[in-house]
C-alpha cells in the first residue's frame, strides 16, 4: 500500500490534468456511470466538529476511493488546520488497499476549487472586468487562484467579515499581481463583478438579487448543507440558467434547494454541470443571462483528483 | 498515525476484552448513544466483487472508526484471500487519523464471531449436547471457536456442501479435541443439535422448520444482505423470540425480513440485542422455548473491536 504525505501529494499535483478528470467525472455522474453511496456524516457537539465520509467509483476504473474529511472548528486554537482528512483508493479488481493519500484536507479544497473554475469556464460571461470573491477563507484563495486558468482578468472585488481578513487577502494576492477591492459590504461587489463565486459558511443571504447585473455568473459553493445559504432566495428563483453538480444533493440541501422547495425553481430545470461538459445542453445562450452554478460537492471529484494523483 | 499489520493486530487482540466491548457496543447502540450513519455499498460486477464502509461513533468516546470492507469472490484463485479490508480509527476530539488498521478483514471476521457466542451465551439452553455449524468457511471456524467460552461442549455436528469441505473441517478442529460430525443433509444437524449456527452465503432455507427441535437457540449470520436466506421462513415465524443486532437492519434486509414482510412476525416483536444485554428483555424464558438471533453486523461491534486493539 502506497502512503502518500501531504508534501507528496502536492508535488504530485497537476491542476490541469486534475481539472480534466474532474470533468470527466462530472459527465460520467450525469451520464450514471458512477457509483456513489450515500454520503456518511458524524456531529461531534462538544468538540465543535463533524465528518463526512465519501465514496465513489467510477465503473470501469481500476480503483475506487473513499474519503474521510473533518472539520473541527475549534483546532485552529490548539495550532492544528480545523479541516482534517485523508483518502484511500483500493483495487477494484480485488479490493486490495492500493493508496493512503494524507492529505490533511488539500484535495477536497483543490478538487472544490477545480469545479469552480470548470463551471466558470463553461459559464462565465465573455467579458469579465472583475472577479467577485464572497468571503475570505482557505477556500476563497484556491477559488481565485483556480481562475487564473479562466480568465485573464486581475481585479477582484472581495468581502469578508473583518477589515483584517480582507487586508490579509488583499495582501497576499497583490503580490501575485492582483488588483484587490476589499469591502465589508457585498452591495458594491455584487454591482461590479461579472464573475462571483460565494464560499463562506454564511447562513443568512449574502447576495441580494437586485445586486447582481445581467450577464453574471455566480459559483455559490459554500452551502453544502442544509441551513446553509449565500444566495437570495430571489436571485436563485430570477436566474436565467441554475447548473448543479448534482440535481439530487442540490435540491436537497444546496444553495438552490430553498428556491426548488418554495416552489420558486423547478427541479426540472436544474442542469447538471456534467451536461454542460458533454455538450448535451448548451448553457449560457446570451451575453446577459445571469447564469448560477451551485456546487453541494461530489464524491466524483475526490475520486478524480486521487486518481489524477496516483494514475 | 500509527499503522498495524494484520500480525501485529492479531498479537494485540484479546478476545475477552473485545468481547464486553462489543457488549457494551450493542448496548450503547440499543440505547441511542452510537452514531451509526447509512452503510455504503459498492458493486463491482465484472471483478465479481462488492465492498462495504461501515462507520461509526459512540458519543463520548476520542476516537470514531470508518471501515472499508470487501469481498472478491476471484481472489482465491489468484493466491489472495477473498476478504479485503482495513480499519481506520479518527480522533473524535480534532479529526486527525490516529490509527489504520490493515487487518485484510480479520477484525470483522472476528467481531462476527464475537456477537454470536454473546448472543449464545445470553440465549442458548442451558444443556447443549452437541452444536451445529451450518457453513464450512472461515465465518464457520470463527463462531466454533468464539463458543469455546461459552460452554463446554465439543460435539459439533457441520454442514457443507462437499464432503472434501467437511474432511477439512473435521480434521482442524479434531485436532483441537472436538468430536466432528459432517454430513451433506441438514436434517440430522437441526434435529440432533440446541445451539445451532448459519453461516453461509444462502440464497435458498437450509433450516427446516420440522426439524428444529424445542429449545434450541439458532444464530442465524449468513443472510446479512437482500436475497440471502438460511432459516425457512416459517421457521422465523415460529420461534418464540427473535433478537437481532439492530431492528432497522433486519427488518430491512436480514434473515427475519422475509418473515416480517410477510406479515408472519410484528416488527415490534422483534428484540434487540443490546436489550437482552442490559437487562431490559429478560430474553429466553424456560428451557423449551425455540429462539433465534438475526445477525446483519453493526458498525459500532468494527468500533468496538478497533478500540479494543487501540485503546
Amino acid at each position: 500500500m502506497k502512503i502518500l504525505n501531504k508534501d507528496q501529494i502536492l508535488a504530485l499535483y497537476n491542476p490541469a490534468k486534475a481539472a480534466a478528470m474532474i470533468k470527466q467525472g462530472f459527465i460520467a455522474y450525469s451520464e450514471g456511470h458512477v457509483q456513489l453511496p450515500p454520503v456518511q456524516h458524524f456531529l461531534f457537539k462538544e468538540a465543535h466538529g463533524d465528518c463526512c465520509v465519501k465514496s465513489g467509483y467510477l465503473e470501469g476504473d481500476e480503483l475506487f476511493v473513499v474519503k474521510v474529511a473533518s472539520g473541527f472548528y475549534r483546532n485552529a486554537k490548539q495550532g492544528l488546520a480545523n479541516n482534517q482528512g485523508l483518502m484511500m483508493a483500493f483495487s477494484a479488481l480485488t479490493g486490495e488497499p492500493a493508496a493512503l493519500l494524507l492529505d490533511e484536507g488539500w484535495l477536497t479544497g483543490l478538487r472544490t476549487a477545480l469545479a469552480g473554475a470548470l463551471a466558470a469556464a463553461a459559464l462565465a460571461p465573455q467579458k469579465i472586468d472583475a472577479i467577485g470573491i464572497v468571503g475570505t477563507g482557505m477556500q476563497a484563495r484556491l477559488q481565485l487562484e483556480a481562475l487564473q486558468t479562466v480568465t485573464p482578468c486581475r481585479t477582484v472585488w472581495v468581502w469578508g467579515h473583518t477589515q483584517d481578513a480582507l487586508d490579509q487577502f488583499e495582501h497576499e494576492f497583490a503580490a501575485k499581481g492582483y488588483r484587490i477591492h476589499g469591502t465589508l459590504d457585498a452591495e458594491p461587489l455584487a454591482r461590479a463583478c461579472q464573475l462571483i463565486v460565494t464560499c463562506t459558511p454564511s447562513t443568512q443571504p449574502i447576495l441580494q438579487s437586485e445586486w447582481i447585473q445581467p450577464g453574471t455568473h455566480i459559483n455559490a459553493v459554500g452551502a453544502d448543507d442544509e441551513g446553509k445559504q449565500e444566495l437570495a432566495t430571489e436571485l436563485v428563483a430570477r436566474a436565467d440558467l441554475v447548473t448543479v453538480d448534482a440535481v439530487s444533493q442540490c435540491a436537497a440541501y444546496g444553495e438552490v434547494s430553498r428556491a426548488v422547495k418554495a416552489g420558486l425553481l423547478a427541479k426540472e430545470l436544474l442542469v447538471e454541470l456534467g451536461q454542460i461538459f458533454a455538450g448535451k445542453h448548451p448553457g449560457r445562450q446570451n451575453q446577459s443571462q445571469i447564469t448560477i452554478t451551485d456546487l453541494t460537492g461530489l464524491a466524483i471529484q475526490d475520486v478524480q483528483i486521487a486518481k489524477s494523483i496516483l494514475v
